[in-house]
């Protein structure tokens, strides 16, 4: 017997009960539905990557967990790791597979990730990610921009987690303001910026005067920058009366403007321009996005995305612009349930328990069964002869909406009977229909 | 740029482009609504168990692959590793949420599995498996010994990769036959015996009067009961003329005689009981499958499963009969692609491209594309304002059965041509249906 211990759940790897892998699949299966009715293909990458494919691109802060056969030689250097999202490995996956791809390649992901990071809430070791992502060897025209926001937006409320608010910003914005302003480090710039969440304007501030030693009006035009949010086009407006102009700004404006247009049929609130957001990965080059749930507003970003001039390009060398967005599946998953949202009354797909009659034989039993199956419907039959009390005890334990009897006499009919409303009538396994599905 | 070397694919890790990720999926999609037609409930563990727990159960020759993270201390040592079947995470499963389970809990699961192994013909390092389980705190009745392959041909049956032939024998056969000879280390016996396809009967004979210093006679009489095999319960017959006798091998054949009379009702050949057939794993105590494709005699096995007293039990100290089977999924699939038999034609999953008219407005493309989505359809609106050619190799080259054209002025009819047949017409998009999807 091996210890208690090592039964034990282990930290930052949830598991569900049947119950809720149930809701959890009906998620998957809602959510690729929807990628799939906008046309974007399923890929599923491997597991693991070159240790130096996933140090080199991306998140590259996130703890990776490498791979060793237990059997391997002590001196054995890892090669591989897991992946920690399916941005990075997509990108592999075009680059590696050119030339069998048709462009724009369109595709869906939607797996497990790993990061060895401390558990904490919402953030898990193991969790599912769901992403679509477009990648060109051409341009990819501006109404994707809008496109992935609006999957984002679609996917929460199916899958009833809304409402949602979405953030949107653009990169050449912030580079091109900070162009204008005469700021040569712009990437550092931004990753001052990005820290707003954690140290407040005034921590900013002290970074950008210590770190890159910016004058305070340069400062105060940053900080200002920072503070324009609004869901139409009157953000373009307040931006531009702070005076600063560069031509990158001015294309970043463009699109942001293009974006926000477009997505005007969506529910106030849905989608807020927000120009102090930046996102944390080095390979946006364009719109980003973020989102949170609204009823929870200091629950982390659930969903994350933007657009990426060279993320894939880099490893072939050739241009091959992208954009994507990220669902972050356990996350919300976990906070819903948390939250008291998810409530399964199903332990068991099944519609049906067919009843094992005291002293009846199997093969009828089974026979029906089959019949029932034949027609798509999930159906168990009860496994043994027992007292039809645990029987029915069975059914209601595992929440199966329908138990079947079988005729009690030669002629006589069979009986359904549905569990929640006490009725039960005569039913014929090669036309009975239930009235519902629970 | 990184080194191409490190784009090419890491052996053993199969990958597939998206038409071929869409059949698997539709694989995936027809065993699970097979799995749930017979009630059986997913569940989905996490990828790693302590590696204490993995060693102590099931295959502990096969290679295995500790995680680690990067940042790790140099002498940390890894505790958890990759899973390398369903099996024993659920036994693990099971044992950890014995309150919450209602049993007989049944169960399947189709997750990745990993193995250190040496890559080789349908043999890889990531792999997908799909198990059904049942485990239960009583008896499990004997039905469920013919469910499981029943299962196991049906699901290789609707994936299309048949005809399928299925071995059936039951340890207590073996175990019975062993003690009524008078053995003393049946398992030993068992063992030796399971290497009859590798070194044959002269070999076997050899080991067991080498190693266990069995006499002449008794090895005769082992390998007799070897050679016994059939598809009704004429092999019960059979084995009673050897003359050897015991309760627990009377036990056993009463046991096969039931399963192979519940499976009557499949085709001639599709099970076969054959009393050379051990399994190589050690928890397994009644009915065993093996199931090979009956067009490649010399591939593995792509089944497996049995019937085991122990396997959960023996992680809390509690006897907790299962059953199982196990479809070994990603050998199977590459095994058919190799042979020519997955021919995928569609490399999206869109049933139709709108086409975008050359000086139209992007609002009016998506507007249509968006009606017909909302009506159950998959649409992908081509991106840009092209030429109508290059629109049109494009569904071509994706393999997407109709494109779709905007009204050429206000007032005219939308119209929608059937690529393949080369067949166009009016259609309205809130009513339009295909005649046929791909």
């Amino acid at each position: 017997m091996i210890e208690k211990q090592k039964l034990k759940a282990i930290s930052g790897f949830p598991e569900w009960l049947p119950e809720l892998r149930m809701v959890e699949l009906k998620w998957l299966d809602t959510i690729r539905a929807l990628f799939e009715s906008y046309g974007y293909a399923p890929i599923e990458t491997r597991a693991v990557e070159p240790v130096e494919v996933l140090l080199k691109q991306g998140d590259t802060d996130k703890e990776i967990y490498a791979i060793r056969r237990l059997a391997a030689e002590p001196g054995e250097v890892a090669e591989h790791a897991l992946h920690y999202d399916m941005t990075v490995p997509m990108a592999r996956y075009v680059a590696a597979n050119m030339n069998e791809l048709v462009f724009p390649f369109k595709r869906y992901q939607m797996q497990k990730a790993w990061r060895g990071e401390r558990p904490q809430d919402g953030r898990f070791r193991e969790f599912y990610q769901c992403d679509v992502d477009v990648v060109d060897v051409r341009d990819i025209p501006l109404h994707f921009d809008a496109e992935m926001p609006a999957i984002m937006f679609e996917a929460l409320d199916r899958i009833g987690v809304g409402p949602t608010a979405t953030k949107i910003n653009n990169r050449k914005i912030l580079q091109g303001y900070y162009e204008g302003l005469g700021i040569a480090d712009a990437a550092n710039t931004m990753r001052i910026v990005d820290k707003l969440d954690k140290i407040g304007p005034s921590g900013v501030g002290a970074m950008l005067a210590g770190e890159l030693g910016l004058d305070p009006s340069a400062v105060a035009k940053i900080l200002a920058l920072t503070e324009i949010k609004g869901s139409d086009s009157s953000v373009l407006g307040a931006v531009e009366k702070l005076g600063v102009k560069s031509q990158t700004l001015e294309q970043g404006l463009h699109e942001l403007g293009f974006v926000l247009d477009a997505l005007k049929r969506f529910p106030t609130g849905a989608f807020v321009a927000d120009l102090s957001i930046a996102r944390g990965l080095a390979y946006y080059t364009g719109s980003v996005y973020e989102t949170k749930l609204v009823e929870y507003p200091d629950f982390p970003t659930v969903c994350g995305g933007g657009r990426y001039e060279n993320l894939v390009g880099s490893l072939i060398n050739r241009r091959m612009p992208g954009i994507g967005i990220s669902i972050g599946l356990t996350r919300i998953f976990w906070k819903m349930q948390k939250e008291g949202r998810i409530k399964p009354t199903r332990k068991s797909p099944s519609d049906v328990l067919v009843l094992f009659p005291r002293g009846g034989a199997y093969a009828d039993v089974a026979a029906t069964a089959q019949a029932l199956r034949s027609r798509g419907l999930k159906v168990e039959m009860y496994h043994e002869d027992r007292k039809i009390d645990a029987q029915f005890k069975y059914a209601t334990d595992k929440g199966i909406p329908y138990v079947w009897f079988l005729p009690a006499e030669a002629g006589a009919a069979h009986k359904v009977k549905d569990l929640a409303r006490g009725e039960q009538h005569d039913a014929d396994p090669l036309s009975w229909l239930p009235a519902r599905l629970g």
